[in-house]
């Protein structure tokens, strides 16, 4: 398995379109994503600028196949018309 | 339900060490803690100094009293000797 945490650092004023357009890619990738356990998308509760996704995939191969998937494709891109600075992605493994 | 992503940033010759004590607080917290619905240990697949716990708590309220418990107040303040730079916790709710 293994986890991903993609943290994103967005504008105040576009908090609102960008979890519009993260629900799409959440909706699109748990539907249609093989080898997707978990994709949730996160606000942090005393700073809404800060929006992340929480994922957990099968393996690192099922993990490529979704980055290279139409939706995430179409989607991702745009994030960056949104973001205040750079965010930060972590690949994990589970210890315990 | 609340999220918790605690991302640290351990010394080289620390991991090993940190990992020891992160693995024994994840056991206190899984078998004692009210609230508590998922604690797991995370290491980062290309940078092993990125070691993350992710949480899952029931509510603000157990988080808190998890906090207060005698396993985290002797464990966590020790992690202090064990990190490169000050790390990041960032507390969400559920969008999707």
């Amino acid at each position: 398995m293994i986890k991903v945490v993609a943290k994103n650092y967005i504008k105040a004023d576009k908090v609102d379109e960008f979890i519009v357009l993260a629900k799409k890619l959440v909706q699109e990738t748990v539907q249609k994503d093989a080898g997707c356990i978990r994709y949730e998308l996160f606000q942090d509760i005393s700073n809404p600028q800060v929006l992340t996704i929480i994922e957990e995939w099968e393996n690192k191969d099922l993990l490529d196949l979704h980055m290279s998937a139409k939706h995430f494709k179409e989607i991702v891109p745009l994030f960056g018309g949104f973001t205040e600075r750079p965010g930060e992605t972590n690949l994990y493994q589970k210890l315990v």
